[in-house]
């Protein structure tokens, strides 16, 4: 053939993120139902699910949005959850400061996470000077290196924070008033690495196995980098379960994490008998797996005939 | 969590099918771009590539479009097809009958063979009524078994079927007049399966050990189903290759394929270097590679993230 037209990106602009935010409301349908309205309004945004919880009182919503209306999406469900959502009335399990509790943006594709940064920064402007709220910047957003950690963010709740916040120059926010708001309280605003929640499971049921390969892959007794992992008993099942949650996949590739498992338990002598994926994963995460598997070499994920769909409009 | 309502695809009526129409111009670059810009023009289509070929006189047209805009684009282009050329000033080296030469629909996702099928003959009874020329239905669309090889129904081109059509019941369309149109011929509508142009590297030079892996996997001599292959030299590089076309992933996986290339290429002590896919590969057939490297079980593909957003308007 003499000419090929490369078609599929050429009018792409602009990539899709994943936001996760948290509200402090999981007992009123109408309310959790405005909130999710409110986003769902915004130009472009595609709800994927609403998860809420009575005992916790909260519930988390799952979206994806392109770049440009990721911040109009995220004011839109701030100030819904600031117009119905009084925390002076709120109680519930879950530690939380904010109507808006938490807001996660978390990168899809080839978006950087240079530009979910930027992003998180944009909306804690906006949520700050539009509704009078203190912004906290956490995780990969965090300019104070221990607000990375949400909880040491979130240290106290609303009703501690109320305290400490005008009192204590190290809770100052990173933008808006030294002083939480009176109903809505506090938000965080960050961004992140996409989850993976992967599970794989054992031919044994001596837990003891589990818990040593667990503690040969996890990076706080000096496996890999980006997994966290426990080893679980399955009653009755015969099998054990290496539980793992896998914090940035591009680092950390499930199929490092796969072979490493493997490995340990073919040391062992344990039959790994198959695996399981708990919510949404990454189609790149899967993508590097197929890649691995059938050694494809010189493979651009544009092969891929409907991820060329995905970033047009 | 208590309650979680899964909204992904709630709304989500049909599915993509992916369209590979034929054109018989690959010289003039105005008229490639009328026959492109005519079918973009419909609803829901995404162009994905345009490839011509001046040799051939031909150019082919890759493009996604939800089923029920499916026989629209398709008219846009039959239509504009025989506005633009007349196959009596034609010449290339490429078999042709028509001015739109050959229309296969290829399912995407979770659309059945059926959909492809009834979009066949749905789109080739419009060609018929609305522009008067004579449509044969080809490959799995065919209604006579003959007709599902396309040399067979093309035998002869535009020159030939001019006598054969009117006179031979055994060339009588499925649909329309008895004679080739004037200028646009005759156009073979049909549905196929996606192809996939697959090859493997061995590390070896000796050209009869890949034709020998290459005889013992394809279908024309003992081995898989939907596998045709060749083995290749490769001149200079010290390996050989296994030249593939994947006619069917879904029946004939590419995890099968790869299984039996390695047991192969390791009984006669050959490494398997790398792979290689040519053009586009539909993201199932790399799903299915992903799972089967990480023993997924009980996943469903709607837990890929982007995948959810695929089929939504």
């Amino acid at each position: 053939m003499d000419e090929t037209i490369e078609e599929g990106r050429e009018s792409v602009a602009e990539g899709l993120v994943e936001c996760v935010p948290n509200f402090s409301e999981g007992r009123r349908p109408e309310v959790i139902a405005a909130i999710r309205d409110a986003v769902a309004a915004t130009q472009g945004v595609r709800i994927l699910n609403v998860q809420s919880d009575a005992d916790h009182n909260r519930f988390v919503l799952t979206y994806v949005v392109p770049e440009s209306h990721a911040v109009d999406a995220g004011m839109a469900g701030a100030r819904a959850a600031a117009a119905l959502i009084d925390l002076r009335e709120h109680e519930g399990a879950h530690p939380r400061m904010g109507a808006l509790d938490v807001f996660p943006f978390v990168p899809l594709g080839d978006v950087p996470m240079a530009r979910c940064v930027a992003l998180a920064e944009e909306l804690g402007a906006r949520i700050a000077t539009e509704l009078d709220i203190p912004v906290y910047l956490y995780e990969e957003a965090a300019r104070d290196p221990k607000r990375t950690n949400l909880e040491y963010v979130r240290k106290g709740g609303f009703e501690g924070l109320r305290e400490t916040v005008p009192n204590d120059p190290a809770r100052r926010p990173d933008f808006g008033p030294a002083a939480v708001h009176p109903s809505a309280g506090a938000v965080a605003v960050g961004a992140r690495r996409a989850l993976i929640a992967f599970n794989v499971y054992l031919g044994t049921a001596d837990p003891s196995l589990a818990r040593a390969i667990a503690k040969a892959i996890r990076h706080s007794s000096g496996g890999l980098r980006y997994v966290k992992g426990l080893g679980l008993e399955m009653p009755g099942t015969g099998t054990t379960q290496v539980s793992m949650n896998l914090t940035n996949f591009k680092a950390t590739s499930m199929v490092t994490v796969m072979d490493l498992i493997r490995a340990e338990a073919a040391r062992w002598g344990i039959p790994v008998l198959h695996s399981e994926v708990i919510g949404l994963v990454p189609m790149d995460a899967l993508l590097d797996a197929a890649q691995a598997f059938l050694q494809l070499r010189d493979f651009s994920r544009d092969q891929v005939l409907e991820r060329r769909l995905l970033l047009e409009e």
